[in-house]
């Protein structure tokens, strides 16, 4: 009960979201006539998740197809693309999809959606001479290539013109509800010019006896950082406003529903010394009394990770940090009557004090309000012995607290980290025992990407593919999941350019404002409810001892292996395995 | 058994204060060498406090004597000063002080003290053409004239060399126990070259048979503003430290020592605006609760105000200010965690809403340190209908409130201000019905001057007397006391430069760092004890009918009318006041 309400939250709060609508900037790449010729009329097809149709570029017609065909399990989210495209200028088009019906049967309303795919503009992994690759300050945008790209799905664009020589492609998924009665259902993507129609694009989903669980429930240990501070600026709402959670409904239910486990709390202010277009601030309030005692707040504390709960994000907390990038700690001041700063290093006396102090404090608070046991103190990647300082004085304050860190492979620290996420460049240092030790004490081992891999990888211009690529090396590996740094860092102007002052493009946010989700975001989540499938089905063999689909998954999972980050063809390698799964899937 | 306590811990205070000497800057105005001519060895004779000595030029030796006389109430606080002067250059001299004896009686060692005096920089009232006087900015103090002053009573510096045609005054100032046996005390101060006495100039005390009470019993209604926040930044000591507060404590009991009656505190940040070169900030922490609450706190406030009253000052208390001469309200904000500013206007509903929430919490809180009937709301003046929104918030949070007033006379309000002070150039506008009816309510109402008075005042570049001036007027008239509005606002280098970038020189503090008093304090205070004089000699005169006595006072009074601050000399108005008191105190 309590899953099919959050279904419908869902879907009536993107629904009744204000629509704020936007124009395209335009794109400087312009269409080459020659290839336009002979296209009549407005054209529409089905193609394909996997590509990001190009603005002013003619698709691959030979790749599209007229009638598509998906498969799905219950409670899976299956997508596809249709193509529009017209070498002349079209007035507004439409589009809508019919009812989904397998007999008697009809997928619910709410399930299927078609959205235009909305263009964004984007760099590159480097300059064209190869130089300023990946991570590292991009402030001069002029010496990156740029594009347009589609990756918007946006779901309050309802009617939309086609420039001469243009495509649009429309986003179509399915959330096939856990209790849909197996079968093929088939519907119609509608699009329209004006009142005309000038495509009927038949769909049909083949629903397999097989469920996915919801997402809550879903093992893949997803961690997307969430910004709340980058959406009280975009909305312009006053921080921990009622307005301003009410705006960031729609982004934290969407990653809600993509099966992320952990709230990322600020416990100090700027924690990655305000590296993102809005920095984080501390969510707990720290206070020198006259007398030279702390004294520490956790209303907004408080308020952030309830309102994450009521998104439906309620696994684990991690709180940064307490070795952060910059070890200055600013504090409210009672004899100054203003903000102060503590410089401070792990091993400093003024630092242990301090921080055995307010661990203490969250330690007894955490306590209170039911959440010790999902709460980590987080670390970033630092120096070994400024992380060991930490830890003792965290031990000194509550040898309980569990700790988590996004970093380096440090076998001396392992032991000591309920929560470690290892950089994909070092998956492969981690012995079997550790896995297996890990396993058995219930803690999370991760993996993680970010502006140092150049593919797989979910930028802007990343081929959508690749965000896929995780889920499924994570099913073939011992890890846990997956943990990206940032999941809504929005930028000044995040619907228009994703280009950063530093790192590739759509490095710091997955998804757009107003509940608009993105193609890479839904092909990392289409990465993720593989991984569970894998699980399931493994879960089932094992408990069958089908000895010979165990061997046949892991066949399927053995091209998923480290050495598949360096395909040349993502979406080959992605398609094939989710017909393999499907094969699997069949009873 | 208190009183003798506070005077003991005075001195011991100043005894052990850490020295902090000192260096004069140069005097750029050289000495005249004809003046000097004939000038033998190094000279010393008994001047008088009227007269700042010039440090280059020879003094006056006509006005010079050999041995003074001062007549004293027991309790009074008497002083002189004595001269020296060389037309060479000299060794290091000392000074100090014989016993006082009266026959078998003798005056307590720590009641009689031998400072030299310290020259120091100031302006002129001024430019040379007569433009940019009293009040407004200074910056290019170039435009105006500067001189080296003698003001600066030094304890601290016990020896001192004098430089080619110099002159150094000495004060001598003797507080005679309010048990001391009344008869004429004789010692002497003696002046010495390294081991070799120099001079040795002989000092009578005639100590009449009358007692001034002790200054907390004065009922001179004595406010200068105090600014601790000076103090913490000259002494480098953490604000509301302890050792910031054993910093300010010679200041205060300086103060303490002369009557004042007010504690000046700061429940909002910078009240005045920052015009000091150290600002005020809040002594009440001002926090905006998530829940758009607020929330007060008022450990600094308490440490301040029980720190003063440890130091003697325990009458009343002002606050500041409700209505700050620029409307901006900085809190500390919990939902950003940083600071954050108000910007509202009486009559503004947020105005209302945060004051009164404080003003609340603050009536509350004072009723329970017990300090709610001595306190009063502070204002500055300010337009009439922002003072009577103002006041009507304070009524609506506490209709108990005391409310204070230093600004103009406005008839409309009178009746609402427990503590109404008038700038002296308004001082004749109350009619005499207002003074009957507010000292039958037990209302405070004194007379303040400031920039905008040439003469009397206690710039250091003020002839000495006219401090004494206002205790002598506020004796003749129905005021309570006088204001001032700077104690010790100090300069960025107070011992060396009383100049600021507003006002003139000596404007913004009254007494130097390190429990330093000034020349111009000890005649402020003089006229202080004048008043108080006049005050007990009036009640025992209309106790016992002795209307000849109450007609001689009268007259003498009336040479200290308001028209008296126009005098071409003040010296000899005081020193004939002073002659006229001397006489009618004798029984």
């Amino acid at each position: 009960m309590k899953k099919t309400m959050l279904l419908v939250a869902l879907s009536c709060t993107i629904i009744t979201q204000a629509q704020d609508t936007f124009t395209e900037l335009p794109d400087h790449k312009a269409p080459v006539a020659e290839a336009w010729e002979g296209v009549k009329g407005i054209q529409a097809a089905w193609g394909t998740s996997d590509v990001r149709y190009a603005w002013h570029s003619l698709p691959d017609t030979k790749a599209l197809k007229r009638t598509e065909t998906l498969t799905a399990w219950r409670g899976e989210r299956v997508s596809t693309q249709a193509v529009i495209y017209s070498a002349k200028a079209t007035d507004s088009l439409t589009i809508h999809l019919t009812p989904f019906k397998n007999g008697r049967f009809t997928l619910p309303a709410e399930a299927v959606k078609s959205s235009f795919v909305r263009y964004v503009k984007t760099d590159a992994w480097s300059r064209p001479d190869g130089r300023g690759a990946g991570c590292g300050y991009r402030t001069d945008h002029t010496l990156y290539d740029s594009a347009m790209v589609a990756d918007i799905i946006d779901p309050h664009a309802t009617a939309l013109p086609l420039g001469a020589m243009s495509t649009r492609s429309v986003w179509v998924s399915c959330q096939i509800p856990s209790n849909a009665v197996p079968g093929t259902y088939s519907g119609t993507l509608c699009i329209k010019e004006g009142k005309r129609t000038v495509a009927k694009l038949p769909i049909h989903i083949k629903v397999i006896d097989r469920t996915l669980p919801h997402p809550e429930d879903w093992k893949f240990h997803l961690d997307l950082w969430q910004n709340p501070f980058a959406e009280a600026r975009y909305y312009n709402t006053p921080l921990w406003s009622d307005a301003h959670l009410a705006a960031m409904r729609p982004s934290m239910e969407m990653l809600a529903a993509a099966g992320q486990k952990v709230i990322t709390a600020s416990i100090m202010h700027k924690p990655w010394n305000g590296q993102t277009e809005d920095h984080f601030d501390s969510m707990v309030t720290w206070t020198k009394k006259l007398d030279g005692t702390w004294e520490f707040g956790f209303e907004v504390f408080d308020r952030w990770i309830e309102f994450m709960m009521s998104c439906g994000i309620n696994k684990q907390i991690n709180c940064f940090s307490m070795i952060p990038w910059a070890l200055s700690f600013p504090y409210y001041d009672v004899a100054t009557n203003r903000m102060q700063v503590l410089r401070a290093a792990p091993g400093d006396a003024a630092y242990e004090e301090m921080w055995v102090a307010m661990l203490k404090a969250f330690s007894k608070h955490l306590r209170e309000k039911g959440w010790f046991g999902i709460t980590t103190i987080a670390m970033d990647e630092r120096p070994m012995h400024a992380m060991q300082k930490a830890m003792a004085v965290i031990r000194k304050a509550d040898p309980e607290f569990k700790v988590s860190l996004a970093g380096n492979w440090h076998p001396e620290i392992e032991s000591d980290l309920y929560d470690y996420c290892i950089g994909l460049d070092q998956a492969e240092l981690l012995p079997q025992e550790v896995f297996a030790r890990r396993k058995a004490e219930g803690k999370k081992t991760t993996i993680y990407s970010c502006c140092s891999t150049h593919k797989p990888n979910t930028f802007t211009f990343s081929v959508p593919s690749e965000g896929a690529w995780y889920g499924f090396y994570v099913a073939g590996t011992e890890y846990d999941g997956y943990l990206r740094w940032a999941y809504n860092s929005w930028v000044k102007d995040p619907l228009h350019d994703t280009r950063f002052r530093q790192w590739p493009a759509g490095d710091t946010y997955m998804v757009y404002p107003y509940g608009r989700s993105s193609v890479r975001f839904e092909k990392l989540i289409e990465g993720i409810q593989a991984c569970e499938k894998v699980r399931i089905l493994r879960e089932e063999y094992t408990a069958t001892n089908n000895t010979a689909k165990l061997a046949e998954l892991k066949t399927v999972l053995e091209t998923f292996n480290f050495n598949s980050q360096y395909t040349e063809d993502f979406s080959a390698l992605i398609r094939q395995g989710q017909e393999s799964l499907n094969a699997l899937s069949n009873k």
